[in-house]
């Protein structure tokens, strides 16, 4: 039987500790072909590089991977790894993307660059997994997440994804030790409140660093900030589709400008 | 009665003719505060500036508006707006954005930063609209798109929107004439199919530019691609939950690797 082809691209960029981890474990699973950008992207959201050129370099620092480096953002690295690289060839069976230093869990993954790779290979009709590691810091220690996204990889290699789903996983932080399990979530109710730290540069000109506080305010039991507080990795299927299609009927009915 | 508080923002940046017409309009149904990027910010999705410095400067283009260019994404600006500009304020009763330089429809809702800055809008809690001119070039004529984008704006003062929902509009180009009226629409079922223009540089080194082409998979007559070929003006609701919740009970019937 044929090994799976798996496309492996990040947003922390190609020299990263999230995504050595992700090649290792993928490099168990089949053959891996990594397009990730040549910088860090976190916050890049969906974003794609247009009125602007992108350059794109091959990379020799998985041994044994082809690997390229891009200029552009994570929808772009999996843009160029589709319609460029692999152009004429086999197409992956999984796009996966990460590991990312930080948690991509809740509205979160609305700014993931991270997710956008993964929402990219839904596009494209590839089943695809974003992975977020719930930690930050330079000693962050991925070594325990490595046995889930094997499992969970597996079981989307295996099985498939339903058309036009992309997967959020996010996992709980090392220290936590003994993690309970995997959970099936949806989005929790959350938001970033944002503060502005003013200051001023040498030569007297304002500007401004965005620092947010997290605000949870959901109190069910079934989404990503609950698994993720109590220990459980989180799995939250995602879709691209943005249409509110409860909204329809409602707006059909109130609204007294249609005809 | 006290006049609605308008927040205006856009992709294209606080000098195109896009918000232009958006203020004008704006000025005839409340007090208007801009805050738009300073530099165009096509394809940005939902970039934020994380890691980065953000500037702020006020900008006087528009007689009689308040209104500032930020260094940042659309994103950026409308938090900008919320949490410093008018931080212990008053806050805004509708968010609108654009109008954009060309179309935003089906997918390209998830690349496009006049969407991202009326769905931070959403998040926030504020009805929030983005507007969009399927139309592109240096003559583009957003006359048409006024009395439209009027009676939209005054239709969401008046009755609100469901929460956490953000109002995807696009209008056709001003060529058509005859505009038919106003659909309620979802999402339509398209993607683009990218062609990466190969070239190289004085030095030798190679570079890419993006080139798209649109194909659209849709039949269905329900949808925002429809109604702009079909000269309407598309009005698709959208979400910031990105959970395929009808993908939930599939996950939790096919894994077994849950417990």
């Amino acid at each position: 039987m044929q090994k799976p082809l798996i496309l492996v691209s990040n947003d922390d960029g190609i020299t990263s500790k999230g995504i050595r981890t992700l090649v290792e474990v993928m490099q168990e699973l089949g053959d891996v072909i990594v397009v990730a950008p040549d910088s860090p992207q976190s916050g890049m959201g969906h974003a794609i590089t247009v009125g602007d050129t992108l350059r794109l370099e091959e990379n020799f620092i998985f041994d044994g991977v082809k690997a390229y480096e891009c200029s552009g953002t994570p929808a772009d690295c999996v843009k160029l790894a589709r319609h460029f690289v692999l152009r004429d060839q086999r197409q992956p069976d999984v796009v996966v993307s990460g590991v990312n230093h930080g948690s991509n869990t809740s509205i979160s993954v609305l700014y993931s660059g991270t997710m956008s790779a993964a929402i990219e290979g839904a596009i494209e009709g590839t089943p695809a997994i974003g992975f977020s590691l719930c930690d930050y810091g330079s000693k962050i220690d991925f070594s325990h997440t490595k046995e889930y996204i094997k499992k969970i990889t597996l079981q989307v290699l295996s099985k498939g994804l339903p058309k036009g789903v992309a997967l959020n996983v996010n996992f709980p932080p090392k220290r936590n030790e003994n993690i309970k399990g995997i959970r099936i979530c949806r989005q929790s109710n959350a938001k970033w409140v944002e503060d502005f730290d003013e200051r001023y540069d040498p030569n007297g000109r304002r500007y401004f660093w965005m620092t947010g506080n997290f605000v949870n305010f959901d109190k069910g039991e079934d989404n990503d900030e609950w698994a993720i507080a109590n220990n459980y990795v989180s799995v939250v299927p995602c879709e691209f589709d943005l249409t509110a299609h409860h909204s329809i009927p409602v707006l059909n009915d109130d609204w007294d400008i249609l005809r």
